[in-house]
């Protein structure tokens, strides 16, 4: 059944990850999975140290040719009776510097990111729609 | 580190749920959790009897109007030297009948389908490129 706004927000906040979809210019979507803080209607990510595929990153790309995205959390359990999943959908653009406050957000989430340098660029979410649902409301 | 795309195959093979991202004609990227099977280079999912937020599924709708989709399997855990990731893109098509084939392949994997009816339609990904990453081999 749909969760009502609140209940998804609230969900999507206490989420340890997630995952984000972009769609570049010539409409082919992306997916990674994402490690994100939320502030009040805002997501927020940002580009850090551990090891990638490679440092020309398709997401931060995407956004800057296209700022529609969609953020999924979920929760996923072979007791299909017990499934929901949360989605944001927003607008994101890149901040290329000054990132202090975000990168605190993420500090205080994630005690991973002690050790992890934030690098940047950050990706800054305004959510516009948050949905939901759960097979049962338990 | 990159996995090579024999083990990152492997791994969406074996992965119980993953992530589909699709994107509308108008370019807006959408994602939704996925329970799916692999056939050689193939990805396929139905669209099943769980209570759905609306019976008009935008995934379906998407694929209608712009095949381009990527999928997405990973593992989180909170201690970050055992993160990876694989990702499948390729082109959909929309089955709207004769997915006997299909189903079969679903119940195989999800004895979960045993008590869920398979309504339809299905969604069959022509895989064109699977990568992979991991934080470490282990």
């Amino acid at each position: 059944m749909s969760l009502d706004e609140t209940e998804a927000l609230h969900r999507l906040v206490a989420a340890r990850s997630g995952y984000l979809a972009t769609a570049g210019s010539d409409g082919r979507p992306h997916i990674v999975p994402l490690v994100f803080a939320v502030d009040d209607r805002t997501i927020v990510s940002m580009v850090d140290a551990k090891p990638k595929r490679s440092t020309d990153l398709r997401r931060v790309r995407n956004i800057r040719d296209n700022p529609s995205v969609s953020v999924l959390a979920d929760h996923y359990e072979p007791d299909w009776s017990r499934l929901w999943w949360v989605r944001a959908d927003g607008t994101a653009h890149i901040l290329d510097s000054g990132f202090e406050q975000v990168a605190g957000l993420l500090r205080a989430k994630y005690p991973q990111y002690v050790d992890i340098d934030l690098v940047g660029p950050a990706i800054i979410i305004d959510i516009e729609r948050v949905a939901g649902w759960a097979s049962s409301t338990r």
